[in-house]
């Protein structure tokens, strides 16, 4: 089925960075045929399905680099600690108890549903339970990066690294050839991952060619304790063992150091930023305008929600916006359409989908989302990176498109049935409550 | 006409921070007459509208204690610069071309579409024209503190300080007696009015007992030109000239001395704090935490849209709970009740509105909102501060009540025609940017 999106204004994101003000584009399959003005378009076909979209912005879905999906079930559950407080004391026995097969369904449902809402059309996941994770977000008609977090001690889906590694090794061969899902492994950071575990999930994320992601220097406390341990800071400790390339992706880097900066750029490590949760966990502030302007690529990320506490892409990257313009008192960092790249294309080369995804261009994947700007809180748009970046609010979203396939229209997530999953959301919250 | 809301979750914001898990609150003319729980209502009567809210927390609509309501028309036309460039170069000479009283009518309804949809029940405005502002905000039943700001340069309201000072006048004898309108005084900062501009402000101010708003500390410029100028810092200075006391807010605060922050809470002037803008404009972070440990007063404000760029109370509110916690890297800074105490009672504190609105209490005036909380981006709830304050999103607010009457209903903004004001800015904002 050829689907065509009419009278739209087209935010490509593009490395022309090009708006077409009203143009169309020609869907067949799960790509992107071609985008052109309104003026060019030809004439209708009956086999194809039109969309006006009159009034809105078309844009590239947001990219989310750097989540805990199930988390959802936390959601303000504990807030205003610190992290390492925040981690052992609160989240990690929470997780104990709460994390299981069953729950970890119904908290993907919740957030994919959350997420869908605030125009995220791929996302970037660190947990347990991660083959369960895929299988919702199949369902859902979301993109998914998905991998077991390798850790020293027992959790919820193993008991030991090895069967961790086994676990990950399953989950890449399930998925490796899927449209939608693509896995990757995950070593949840250097101080939870022994240097052989962490060697270990390299070694296994270059057997199958796939993404590594790690939490890397999030709090000072992180970097202190490395430094104790290894003489070196996080990202120069990962660089000795070879855990730092163009396959990995670092959540936070909140506090590299310009010698650690030029180790990102140089071994073409990218970052996923998270500054909602660095602000929530006093973790500080990324210095992301630095990591760029060093030739960095930056994605942005929400975390989980119970560090957060949503899964919102459009508020994250208006924190993403308007932080770093204090860390140097310069108003002109991260200006409106660099932030809006971080969202999008720069996301999706962080996690190396930059081929299929994160922006609107022939031969990529149509993952794209419809933004009724004509709306109370963006007019008047005199331009759409600030429309975009500094107006909008995920209400203005009203449809979503992954894979060539709609996933939300007028607001309506298509495929997760959502009554029953906030039934058994509040369900499961309540009885863990009282437990 | 007699008005209950009923099955409720009320977070009342009243001086015990109670919250009444499933309550109801009965409405007589513009009062609240009584709050309970729903076993001991008393039996439905016809004469009563009953408003039926299962699933939702009912609170206090949000205070904006700084904003500049006609400048939506700027919204995003000038972003990513330095605050005195940005002024001078950019907003000064836009407004000089864009502020005349029909334009402020238009812009003023496109803000209270804005404000209502996302909470607001409450404004304190800064600008010209203000009586017009005043017109407009009776009409959409939002209510308004305003104050024609007195400069020291022709604007397009006055020519000379003596007219701004008759108009402001004017505009306190018209409304000094209405039930929605609070009639106040701004000069517009130390920095743009001289001593003798600054204190015949305070003198109306004083002679008819309303509040004095006025910029203060907003950027290390201005400090440092107020240090050269009168060898104190602007607080200093402000009060050695007999400007600060409870009658004063000051917007911004950004750079308050441990020794001014004694001042304010020695003399009891407020604060209007407004995150956002102040990181877009690169001015810097509040050490908000601490001006409360000294008893100082904070409220919220967006500022105007041209610094920000929404006049969504939900989100400044979200940056006022986050950014605190990373100035001395403590995550117990500004928890999420003490946060939403900033956008509701103090804020109302900080207008001097405390004793009508600002918290659902008995023989207030019934300023609230109905948060729809059964939300994908909401569940669970935990805890009721944590969920509004780190997860609600402005779309979850359904219905909105200023002194007893509905503004807003199921998210239709009732007195406000939304689709001429729609193209009314857009026809304003096309031909300014082609003029």
């Amino acid at each position: 089925m050829k689907k065509q999106i009419i009278n739209a204004c087209i935010v490509t994101m593009n490395s022309q960075m090009e708006v077409v003000k009203n143009g169309f584009i020609d869907i067949e399959g799960d790509e992107i045929l071609r985008i052109g003005s309104m003026n060019e378009r030809q004439t209708n076909s009956p086999e194809i399905e039109i969309t006006d979209a009159a009034g809105m912005i078309v844009m590239p879905g947001f990219i989310n680099t750097h989540t805990h999906v199930p988390m959802t079930l936390l959601r303000g559950f504990a807030d205003d600690l610190p992290l390492h407080e925040w981690l052992t004391e609160h989240i990690f026995p929470a997780e104990a108890r709460l994390v299981t097969p069953e729950n970890v369904r119904i908290a993907s449902r919740l957030a994919f549903i959350e997420m869908i809402k605030s125009g995220t059309t791929c996302f970037n996941d660190m947990y347990f339970f991660e083959d369960i994770i895929a299988e919702e977000a199949k369902k859902a008609g979301i993109r998914g990066v998905v991998g077991e977090s390798l850790i020293d001690f027992p959790t919820a889906s193993f008991k030991t690294v090895e069967e961790g590694l086994s676990l990950c090794e399953q989950l890449i061969q399930k998925w490796q050839n899927d449209s939608l899902i693509h896995p990757s492994v995950c070593a949840h950071s250097p101080y939870t991952c022994s240097e052989k575990t962490l060697k270990s999930g390299k070694r296994l994320a270059d057997k199958y060619n796939t993404l590594l992601q790690i939490h890397v220097s999030e709090t000072r406390k992180e970097v202190e304790d490395i430094k104790i341990r290894t003489g070196k800071t996080p990202g120069e400790y990962l660089h000795s063992i070879g855990l730092l390339d163009k396959n990995v992706i670092a959540a936070h880097g909140v506090w590299l150091t310009p010698k650690e900066t030029e180790l990102f750029a140089s071994t073409r490590t990218s970052i996923g930023h998270c500054p909602k949760s660095n602000l929530k966990l006093a973790s500080g502030i990324a210095d992301t305008d630095s990591y760029r302007k060093a030739g960095v690529t930056v994605g942005i990320g929400t975390d989980g929600t119970a560090s957060n506490n949503t899964l919102d892409m459009v508020e994250e990257m208006r924190f993403a916006a308007l932080l770093p313009k204090v860390v140097h008192y310069n108003p002109e960092a991260i200006q409106a359409r660099t932030a809006l790249q971080m969202a999008t294309l720069n996301g999706a080369k962080a996690l190396g989908l930059d081929g299929i995804t994160g922006s609107i261009e022939t031969g990529k994947k149509a993952d794209l989302i419809l933004v009724h700007a004509n709306a109370s809180n963006m007019i008047p748009v005199y331009d759409e990176y600030s429309a975009i970046v500094y107006a909008m609010n995920s209400k203005n979203i009203r449809y979503s498109m992954v894979n060539g396939e709609w996933i939300m229209k007028n607001r309506e997530v298509l495929h997760i049935d959502k009554e029953e999953t906030l039934k058994a959301v509040k369900r499961i919250a309540c009885s863990f409550r009282l437990s």
